[in-house]
């Protein structure tokens, strides 16, 4: 992840930003408690409180009695004081999300991403989208601590560059972070789709989750987030995550990688509905390959499956058997205690896949001895990845790290 | 990784492992020199260096003079005052080394793992080779920090288990850490063998060396130690870096795991060896799949190529092709900076893979437009399971961490 930008509210200092995510994720601490929690002097929190109070950060939400000495007041997050932007750019959607410091969204806009020939289309549209939620909103700007970019890899991390992802056609090393920072003058910072998706995850998980977990994403590419150890693993160049040529399917299609039976060529979204259609189980009507098209043939075959088709049906446990396969090579290789799963397809598949994959999964599993593993739909729903590049800000600016804060302290 | 036992020396406390740390990386700093490096203040290095020299762990090494003032007395490990032993059990072969605190191998002992029917003779021949390789080395007991076992997953970390390791024929949940520590009395842990691969090369490298990489481990297994954000990668129960059902030859021979041309029925050395029999390339007068028989074979189908014989060329020609498959899915899953090579095998197919692997893998990799991936076999040799095994043990006194020390404050 990188930035580029400006106009950045101060809430940072490490020490700061220790209080405000006890703050966070405590609901209801005192000051007392407060340096209990976090080791910090009494005066020092009280010194941090007292700031985060003049910012209108934090608030004082009552009085508390432990039953001995003098009630403690409790103090609380003002979700309205700071908000993030995020933009996730999936090649079939374009979801923009306003998320305020406590994760609501409070503001949305989703719309079918162009069939752009030129990717400066594309972005004017992403541009006009940012700027349509934010006027709508009515947050003044000095509300908004940045704005998050999630988008398809492979990209630059460090220049905020989309390379070449394989579903955007016509993208060869975009500058997406400069562009939406100029246009905003806000703060911005790009990471991968699946990154911004497992931070989410992260961000709204309760103290003591799964240190080690997975996110599947399931959007127009198949891509896993991961975490491990309570860090999100974004690799050398922010490119982590790439499943696509893990064979799943020997006995399938040829890939231009080489292989046979690569996620890619199986259970993405075009690959599906291609068999489908092959198979007669879908008409061959489609006009073109655009992912807003094959997202339309998607959800008819999602429904003839509910309506109790058995071949849409059989093609869709395939599916599961496929992507339980790759499932395997990830928590086979990082040992995971949990695998999250959503996406802009999550609301099609998610009842199949939550119900075919884990007893799939755990057979394959080399740990499945000693080790159980959690699997699970996102609770936060089909905006995962927009939610997620907005907490891709709020992370950075309110998780307490020795390095890399947003904004220097107040 | 988890530990039992008793009898640490004492050589712990945050501050003083930082101090340690660096004067064990950087050779020659002064007082002076510590309290820049590590940001603590001339008082406290001061203190901790002193009991470091009371203990014996450091030594003043000269004086050096900066041009200005005083000339400043520096500092350096006493590569005599601790030890760690390394057991590294491979289905093949059983290595023990002592390990001096600055990484020099002072003592060996290898042989091939015996073809026990009852684990607990294993377990018998690994205490007897412990004891000797100690007697011989006539190193004080006192000096002895712990020992660490490298053993082949899947482990049950927690409890210091060796699960049921495929090629360790009649393993079934052997308590190996246990039984090892109560038979030496030392303080006894226990990972999987690339996990230790990962922790030596680690421990080996130069400050500033790659955040990101993986160990390819080759043994009468193959598998990948992890290391992400310069952290070594357990998982949830220390069965990290299995990748032994990634497929790499969707033709390839059929795998109880459901697929086909998985790593663990293509290029692991059993299979290797058998295809070279069934091609006719090697005899097929093997009297058992014996691990210690089949590196035998694959000594002599190494040695066929290197005299010139096409087939047996062919044959290992294609196995790289599967390696970099496979070590594909792992780069792009966690875009690594740097991938290391080494292990048993490493002596008779080191120049093979060094050749042919980087150019392979390079082209199947997402980001390599944009990220360089480095390539090399590891410096350690052969012994790197062992070595890794002792430094598990110096990794865990030494390395500062605010959690998980060893030993308390001196
Ligand atoms: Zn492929
Ligand atoms: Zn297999």
């Amino acid at each position: 992840m990188a930035r580029r930008g400006a106009n950045q509210p101060s809430v940072g200092g490490y020490n700061e930003a220790v209080v405000l995510d006890q703050i966070r994720r405590a609901h209801g601490h005192s000051r007392v408690e407060l340096a209990d929690a976090t080791g910090l002097s009494a005066q020092t929190v009280s010194n941090i409180v007292q700031r985060l109070l003049d910012a209108g950060i934090v608030e004082e939400a009552g009085r508390t009695s432990s039953g001995r000495g003098k009630p403690r007041t409790t103090l609380r997050l003002v979700g309205s004081s700071r908000y993030a932007v995020g933009v996730h750019l999936d090649p079939g959607l374009i979801t923009v999300v306003v998320l305020s410091i406590d994760g609501e969204v409070v503001a949305r806009h989703a719309r079918a991403t162009p069939r752009a020939q030129d990717p400066a289309d594309t972005v004017a549209v992403l541009i006009e989208d940012i700027q349509a939620v934010l006027s709508e909103s009515g947050i003044d700007r000095s509300r908004i601590v940045g704005l998050g970019i999630a988008a398809p890899g492979p990209i630059d991390a460090d220049r905020g560059i989309v390379v070449d992802p394989p579903n955007l056609l016509g993208w060869d090393r975009v500058p997406l972070r400069d562009a939406i920072a100029e246009a905003t003058g806000l703060a911005v910072v790009l990471d991968k789709d699946v990154t911004a998706a497992a931070v989410a995850e992260k961000w709204v998980a309760a103290p003591g989750g799964a240190p080690n977990f997975a996110f599947l994403y399931l959007g127009t590419g198949l891509g896993v987030g991961l975490v491990v150890g309570d860090e999100v693993v974004r690799g050398g160049s922010g490119n982590a995550g790439e499943i696509g040529h893990i064979v799943v399917d020997p006995e399938g299609p040829s890939c231009a990688c080489g292989l046979r039976g690569c996620i890619a060529v199986t259970c993405a979204p075009l690959p599906l509905v291609e068999e489908a259609e092959r198979r007669g189980v879908l008409e061959a009507d489609r006009e073109s390959d655009d992912p807003t098209r094959v997202d339309a043939a998607l959800t008819r075959l999602v429904h003839m499956a509910e309506d109790g088709d058995e071949r849409a049906r059989d093609l869709l446990q395939r599916c599961t058997v496929h992507v339980a396969r790759a499932l395997a090579v990830v928590s086979n290789l990082l040992d995971v205690d949990r695998i999250v799963m959503g996406g802009p397809l999550w609301d099609r598949v998610g009842p199949t896949f939550t119900e075919a994959i884990p007893p799939l999964l755990d057979e394959m599993r080399v740990a499945r001895g000693v080790h159980p593993l959690s699997i699970a739909g996102t609770a936060l729903g089909s905006d995962v990845g927009a939610i997620g590049a907005a907490c891709l800000i709020l992370d950075e600016a309110l998780t307490p790290r020795p390095t890399s804060l947003l904004v220097p302290s107040a």
